[in-house]
C-alpha cells in the first residue's frame, strides 16, 4: 500500500456541508414561483419571495448570515409571535389569507346550507370529491412526493396534482416542503406543526397564527423541482385550485342534474372543509391519541380512529419510524385505503418501485420498544433484595436465629423469612413449617414440588441473609431448572 | 457460640418424608368411608378402598413397598389400561359407573325432552339450579375446598356442600383430592386429567376409562378430613346427590306448578349434563384455547370463552400460576362471576380472609412471560453480525477497499456497506452518496439526523468490518444519545 501515513486520518462528513444538502441550500436549484396571487396563498408567498440570484448563492454561509441578521432584528424588537396576545395586536398574530381560506370559506358554506338543503346527486358528487380530494393528498402529495414511497406514471401524478390542488391545502411543493421538515425535526421549534404546542396548535393553529421566523427550517426539495408536475401545479396553483375545488363540481351539478348552487356549496366549500379536517388531523390527532409501539420518545402515534379519518394516516408511529415505506398500516385488519390505492395502481402500471421495510427492521422496533416496556415495569417491581446487599451469616448464626426468628429456611444458600407466608402457601402450612431451620433447596425445587415462576418471585422477597461458603444462587429458577434436568436424565437412562 | 463443630451441617427437608406429608400419608387421618352404593361412586370407591389399618401404617415405607408390588404385577400382566382397545376388550377399558353417570342419563334425559317439551316456570327452575350448582362447585368444591382461597361460614359451606352435589360431580373430597393432585403432578402421567393425552381426554376420557395404577398420586386433604360438612357429604354422598339433583326439582315443580316429569327432566337430568359439560371444560377447555400470560410451559391457558362456559374459572393460566388467590380473573372487563359471588358473601359475613397474591407477584409473572417471548422473538432476528466476527480493517484497508467497493461508510468505528441502500434512503441518496469513503458517525448521530431506532437497526445489517483502533461501538444508538445529551447540555449551557 502506498498511502502516504497523513492519509491514514479518515475524512469525516462535513456536518455544515451535509446540513446544506439537507436543506437543499448548496446548488441552483430549478426557481418555482407561483403565478400572481397564487404566491400568496397559503404561505406558499414566504417560500418564494426570494430572487433567483439569492437562491442561487444560498450557500450555507449565506444561510448562517441570514440567520445572524434575523436574531439581530428580533433581539432589538420582539416578532410578534413572541409577543403575548393583547387586544390590541392580536389581529397582527393571526395570518388572515389561511383564516379566510380555512375558517372564513367554511363558515360561509355552513351558512348557506341553511338556505339550500343538497339534492341526493349533490351529495354523491360531494362524496366522490371528497374521496378522490382525500386520497390524493395521502396518496400523492404525501407519500408519493413528500416521502418518495413509490414512483408514479404520469396519469397518476396528474390526477393526484388536480384534485389534491382541489383540497386546498397548498401546492405540492409547499406541502411536502413542511412535511419534510415536520419529519426532520418532529418535536422540535423546527417543526412546523410541533405537537408539543398543544393539540390545537398543531391541528390549525400553526397556520392560522403568524411563525416564528426564529426557527425556520429548510429541507431539500429539488427532487420535486424537477418534476414538471411540481412545477406546473406550483406555478398555476390558484387556479388550478379554484377550478377544482369549486368550479368543477359546480359545472357538473349544473350541466348534469341542473344543481349549480348545490354544487359549489356541497361538492365545493363543504367537500374542502371536510378534507382540510380530516387531513389536518395526521398532524393532531395521529401526534396524541393512540399508542406508540416503536418508538416512545416523540410524540406519534398509532390509532384506530386517526385513520378511519385520514384514509389510512391513523399508524403514525409507524410512519415517523419508516416514512418511506409505501404502508401506513401493517397488518390485513388494519384501515389503510391509501395503501391499497397505491397497491392496485401497481398492478394496473400506474405505479412501480413501491417501498417498503424489510419485516427484519419492522419487528426489531416492535422488540426493542416492548423490551423498553418491559425493563421500566421491572424497574417498578420488588425483586428481592440483590445478594451482595444481604448480610453474611455463618452456619452457626443461622441456628441461632432459627431459634428466636420461627421463620427461617435456606434455599439455594439463601436465607428466607416465610414467616408471614405460612398461611398462606398454597401447598399448605405443613410442608413449609416442616422446613423451618432446614435446607429446602432440593424439596422447593421439585424434590417434592417443581414450584412456578410465582413461586420464586415471592421467594426472592424474602430474603434476609446470604450463608457463608453456601453457594448462594440469587436465580433459584436455573436451579430448578438445572434439577429438573437431572431428574429427567436418570428417569431416562433407567429405562 | 457453642454449637459443636459438628452441628456447622445446615439439615436438609428430609425429601421422602415431605413427599409423605405432600400425600398425606404420613400420620393417621380420619377415615371417612361413605354409606353404601355411595362408597362406589364416580372413584370414590378405589379411595376409601384401604382398612383404617392401613391409613395408619400408611408410612412412606408402605407406599413405597406398595409401589413395588404394582409394578411387580404389572410385569406379569399388563393393565388392561396399557392394552390397546380391541374388539374383545374394550368393554373392559370403560368405567361403566361413570359412563351411566355422566353419558347415559343425559342421554336418557334427551330422549325424555322430546316427548315432554319444558313449561315457561320448569326452565326458569333449571336455570336457578344450574347456576346454584355451578357456582357451589367453582366457588365452593374448587376455590373453598380444594384451593383454600378464602374461609367460608357454616350456612354458606352448607349450600356449597348441598347443591355441589347436586351437580354429581362426586364428593368434595374425592374432587378436591383429584384436583390438588392434578395441580401438583400438571402435565405429568400422574395428573388425572393430564391434558397432554388429547382434548377429549382430558375433557371426559380421564373418567370413562379405566385409570392406569401405576401413575397413582396422593394429595394431602387432612384439612378437608377435619371439617364435619365434608365429611358428612361424603358419608352420605348418594343419598344428598339423589336429593339434589334430582329429586328436589321433581318435587318443587311438581309442588308448585305441577309439572313433576319437566321437573325431573330439565331441572334434573338436564340442569346435571349442563353443569357438569360446563366444569368439565375446566380440565379440558381451560388447557386447551387461549393465551399464556404467565407461563407458558404448561398447558393452562387463559381464554374468555372458558370463563363464559364455567362461570369464570377461564384464566387458568393464572390459576395455576396462583391457585390459592381467590380471584380467577384480575381485570374488571373480565368475566369472573364466581369470585364477585365470594366477594359478596364476604361483604355480609358469610366468608372471610379472601387471599389474594400481592400485585408485585402477580405483574412479576407478565414481565417474566412476556420476557420470554420478547427473546424468543429477538432471537429470530437479524441484528448484524456481532463485532467479534467481523474482520478488523486497517484505515489504509478502508481506502483501499472504498476504492472498488462504492458503498463503504464508517460510523462508530464500524466499516459499513451501505449500497444497495442508497437508493431506499428516507433522507434522500445525497446525503448518503456524501458520506461514502468517509466517517458519518456525528453527521448520523444527530449532526444532521438524528436517527430512529430503525435506522440503527438497518445500519447493523449492513456491517462488514472494525476499523483497527476505531473506537468500535456495536451499540450505535447510546453513542447518538450521548451526542444529543452533549449538545442538549451545551445549548443549555449557552443559554
Ligand atoms: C418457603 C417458601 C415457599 C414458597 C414461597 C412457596 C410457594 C408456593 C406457591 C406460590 C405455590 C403455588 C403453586 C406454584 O406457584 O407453583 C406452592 C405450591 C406448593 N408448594 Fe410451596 N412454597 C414454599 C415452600 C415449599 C416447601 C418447602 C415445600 C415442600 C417441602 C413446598 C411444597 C409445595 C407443594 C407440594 C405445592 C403444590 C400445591 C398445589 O399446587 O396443589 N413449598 N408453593
Ligand atoms: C448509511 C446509513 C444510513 C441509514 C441506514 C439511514 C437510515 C435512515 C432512515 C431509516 C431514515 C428515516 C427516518 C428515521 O428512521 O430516522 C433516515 C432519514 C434521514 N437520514 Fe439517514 N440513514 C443513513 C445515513 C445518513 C447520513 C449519512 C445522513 C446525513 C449525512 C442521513 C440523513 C438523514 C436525514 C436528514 C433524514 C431525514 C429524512 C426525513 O425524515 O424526512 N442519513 N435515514
Ligand atoms: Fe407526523
Ligand atoms: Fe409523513
Ligand atoms: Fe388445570
Ligand atoms: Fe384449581
Amino acid at each position: 500500500m502506498e498511502q502516504p501515513q497523513a492519509m491514514e486520518k479518515v475524512e469525516s462528513v462535513d456536518v455544515t456541508e451535509a446540513n446544506a444538502v439537507a436543506a437543499g441550500t448548496n446548488k441552483l436549484t430549478k426557481r418555482i414561483v407561483a403565478a400572481g396571487l397564487g404566491g400568496k396563498l397559503m404561505g406558499t408567498k414566504s417560500m418564494v419571495d426570494v430572487t433567483a440570484d439569492q437562491l442561487a448563492k444560498d450557500s450555507i454561509n449565506e444561510l448562517l448570515a441570514r440567520d445572524k441578521a434575523l436574531k439581530e432584528k428580533y433581539e432589538k424588537q420582539k416578532h410578534i409571535s413572541e409577543q403575548p396576545w393583547t387586544k390590541d395586536n392580536w389581529h397582527q398574530h393571526i395570518n388572515w389569507l389561511n383564516m379566510i381560506l380555512v375558517c372564513g370559506l367554511p363558515l360561509f358554506g355552513a351558512i348557506a346550507t341553511y338556505y339550500k338543503p343538497p339534492t341526493k346527486e349533490t351529495v354523491i358528487l360531494g362524496v366522490v370529491l371528497y374521496i378522490l380530494g382525500g386520497l390524493s393528498i395521502t396518496a400523492g402529495y404525501h407519500r408519493l412526493w413528500s416521502h418518495r414511497a413509490y414512483s408514479a406514471r404520469t396519469p397518476l401524478k396528474v390526477l393526484f396534482a388536480l384534485f389534491g390542488a382541489g383540497a386546498v391545502e397548498g401546492s405540492i411543493k409547499w406541502w411536502s416542503h413542511s412535511h419534510r421538515v415536520h419529519h426532520r425535526y418532529t418535536d422540535t421549534h423546527r417543526d412546523p406543526y410541533d405537537a408539543r404546542k398543544g393539540f390545537w396548535y398543531s391541528h390549525m393553529g400553526w397556520m392560522l397564527t403568524k411563525p416564528n421566523p426564529r426557527y425556520k427550517a429548510r429541507a431539500d426539495i429539488s427532487d420535486l423541482a424537477d418534476d414538471w408536475i411540481v412545477r406546473f401545479q406550483h406555478r398555476h396553483y390558484l387556479l388550478i385550485m379554484t377550478f377544482m375545488a369549486l368550479i368543477l363540481p359546480t359545472i357538473i351539478a349544473k350541466y348534469f342534474w341542473d344543481d349549480a348552487w348545490g354544487g359549489f356549496i356541497y361538492g365545493g366549500i363543504f367537500k374542502v372543509f371536510v378534507i382540510q379536517q380530516a387531513t389536518f388531523c395526521v398532524n393532531s390527532l395521529a401526534h396524541w391519541i393512540g399508542v406508540q409501539p416503536f418508538d416512545d420518545r416523540r410524540t406519534p402515534r398509532d390509532h384506530f380512529l386517526t385513520a378511519i379519518v385520514t384514509f389510512g394516516e391513523g399508524y403514525h408511529n409507524f410512519h415517523h419510524e419508516f416514512p418511506s415505506d409505501y404502508r401506513n398500516a401493517l397488518k390485513w385488519y388494519q384501515y389503510d385505503p391509501t395503501k391499497i390505492v397505491i397497491y392496485l395502481s401497481s398492478k394496473v402500471g400506474l405505479s412501480y418501485n413501491l417501498k417498503t421495510f424489510s419485516d427484519n427492521a419492522i419487528k426489531q422496533g416492535l422488540v426493542q420498544q416492548q423490551q423498553k416496556k418491559l425493563d421500566s415495569m421491572r424497574a417498578h417491581l420488588n425483586w428481592g433484595t440483590p445478594l451482595q446487599d444481604l448480610p453474611v451469616w455463618d452456619k452457626s448464626e443461622f441456628f441461632e436465629k432459627s431459634k428466636d426468628k420461627k421463620g427461617l429456611v435456606i434455599i439455594s444458600g439463601i436465607v428466607h423469612n416465610v414467616e408471614n407466608f405460612i398461611g398462606e402457601h398454597p401447598g399448605g402450612e405443613k410442608l413449609v413449617k416442616g422446613a423451618l431451620g432446614k435446607d429446602a433447596t432440593t424439596a422447593f425445587n421439585g424434590g417434592v414440588y417443581a414450584h412456578s415462576n410465582a413461586a420464586h418471585n415471592l421467594l426472592a422477597t424474602m430474603r434476609v441473609a446470604v450463608i457463608r461458603d453456601g453457594n448462594a444462587n440469587a436465580n433459584t429458577f436455573s436451579l430448578q431448572n438445572e434439577f429438573l434436568d437431572k431428574k429427567a436424565a436418570a428417569a431416562a437412562a433407567s429405562n
